[in-house]
């Protein structure tokens, strides 16, 4: 409000009786102020609306799955930030579901949220740019923006992944298998990306045959897990054999484990391991044997860096889009520094 | 709306034009549609803004860590009715603060959310008096509404505890710790409780020393797990040692076996593990060794249940509180079949 004030060179009270309709503003002071109002992106409804009733601000977040606990912990960091600003919070899980974002956040435009934070299902964003056009604020989280030019905040996919692969080479592995999910995931194509960057880097050549990746589509997590039994018996036991292993989130992480548990089990005997270093921390790696070394993004700087340029908008910041990347930082605890058999 | 044209043997569209203060209706038939809506508990003003701008509905729920997997299990449940119902979620944390509590539910209730799921932090709801008697459905999840009647639902906290301890003493064991929340909550004194009862059904005594429980205030759990370290140490080396644990909860339980590895580490040795049941599954109980026997409850069905209760009231139904409580289930995987030492 005061921007456009300033800008159209009005009153608030002028501003505010604009933007509430009322009459008696002379027209050449109404254009100004509609003027300044889009030059500056300014939600004139909500602001109308927040001018009449004096509701509290309100956003929407969007990730994956709420129950996982990467997506709850960014949820939680978003939350505290929600709190600081006294804005109730909506919250979404998407289920990599394309259809179910879009939906999702339609219904919060048209509840006339303040902002949105969208860590994206879908490959196409373009569905937001009226919104955005009409001043809503939006953050994307974890993966990028797809023919709409906003704000993202990301780890460093490519950077990790490096240097896990680095990490697995310097223990003297030359046979590295990576697990992962569907490339069509941004993230995943990009951790995918930084393992083959990392080998070629060491002269390495990658077998197909080590690269074991989730297909598109609802339940794929599901699915990877049905099918990682098989994959990881290739991967271990084939004539292409691994001696380590690159997993790529923090849920194929668990499932391999879960998996080279269930092997030691049908072979009621602990079978040697292969060298682990997954993507993600989660809280049981330093209580399983070997402790698992991991590639950590931080989830809660993710969700809390994201609302905090949310709000920066919201607070009438008008710089062009700003993309965000986060470091990440490996952490060894055992499982990546295996040294592959004689 | 149908049980208020009912009742007031009126149309639907009489119904609808006495709500959004239509004229033209006369007084007497505008009296026996007031009298039908205070009498089912209608929410008139929500649903005028309904009739009128037909949004879609809204419903809050307010959980005590978003980030705990507990909680973020709760709410993926919920989010799944809400969705199929075509409901919008307000989702915030307490962190066990009733200030908190109290400022976030009236928010919504500010914001005409059409109902709230509460897991309550505070230990006097009455503030939430009116809003129910304005006919806002709440339902308590996980914690009883205290000085409110309204529906819950809980799980069986003391049958739970009870079947943990009966486990262990058919283990062998007599001399059993309890490390639990603070018995200021709800679930950790019903947990503490059934741990009493039980021990007293088998004619053991409880040495108060066998009981380290957190003290009350925000910040408690990692307060616990600082002191975790000299409690654990008293209950495992002190003159009156136990042989066997009951965590009381998933944080405890994962508190405790952290601790348990850093004793390990400490001596350069895996040193002897008491037998240890804990309340709560989580992903990892199964990952550790020895895999940890746990009293699994459901969170997932606490939600789903809880949301499938509001979406009833919200359709009308108009019957008593009810209290729904779910049953827990042991789940044996090791770590609660330890003997005694000999």
């Amino acid at each position: 409000m005061n921007d456009v004030a300033a800008r159209a060179q009005v009153s608030l009270k002028t501003v505010s009786r604009v933007v509430n309709g009322d009459a008696g503003v002379v027209e050449g002071t109404r254009r100004r102020v509609l003027d300044a109002i889009s030059q500056l992106g300014f939600r004139r409804n909500d602001s109308a609306r927040q001018l009449r009733i004096g509701r509290a601000a309100e956003i929407g977040l969007l990730v994956e799955d709420v129950g996982d606990p990467f997506y709850s912990t960014v949820t939680r960091a978003v939350e505290r930030v929600a709190a600081a600003n006294d804005c109730l919070l909506f919250t979404g899980s998407c289920d990599d579901d394309p259809e179910r974002e879009r939906k999702l956040a339609l219904a919060l435009c048209a509840r006339r949220v303040d902002g949105l934070l969208i860590v994206p299902a879908s490959a196409d964003h373009a569905y937001l740019a009226s919104e955005l056009d009409s001043g809503l604020p939006v953050v994307f989280i974890d993966r990028p923006p797809v023919n709409l030019d906003t704000d993202a905040v990301l780890a460093d996919n490519v950077g990790g992944a490096r240097s896990a692969v680095a990490h697995l080479i310097a223990a003297g592995h030359r046979r590295i298998g990576f697990v992962g999910d569907d490339p069509d995931i941004y993230t995943a194509r990009r951790r995918l990306l930084g393992f083959r960057q990392e080998m070629a880097a060491h002269g390495l050549d990658v077998d197909e045959a080590w690269i074991a990746v989730g297909e598109p589509g609802a339940g794929r997590l599901r699915r990877h897990a049905e099918r990682l039994r098989d994959k990881l018996e290739q991967l271990l036991d084939g004539p292409a054999a691994v001696t380590a292993l690159f997993t790529g989130n923090n849920r194929i992480t668990t499932q391999v484990l879960r998996e080279l548990a269930l092997r030691d089990a049908d072979a009621g005997a602990v079978l040697p391991r292969p060298a682990l270093v997954g993507f993600d921390d989660f809280e049981f790696a330093d209580l399983v044997t070997p402790g698992v070394t991991v590639v950590a993004q931080d989830p809660a700087a993710l969700g809390r860096t994201a609302a905090a340029l949310l709000f920066e908008r919201l607070a009438g910041l008008t710089e062009p889009a700003r993309q965000v990347v986060l470091p990440t930082r490996l952490v060894v605890r055992g499982s990546g520094e295996l040294p592959p058999p004689a």
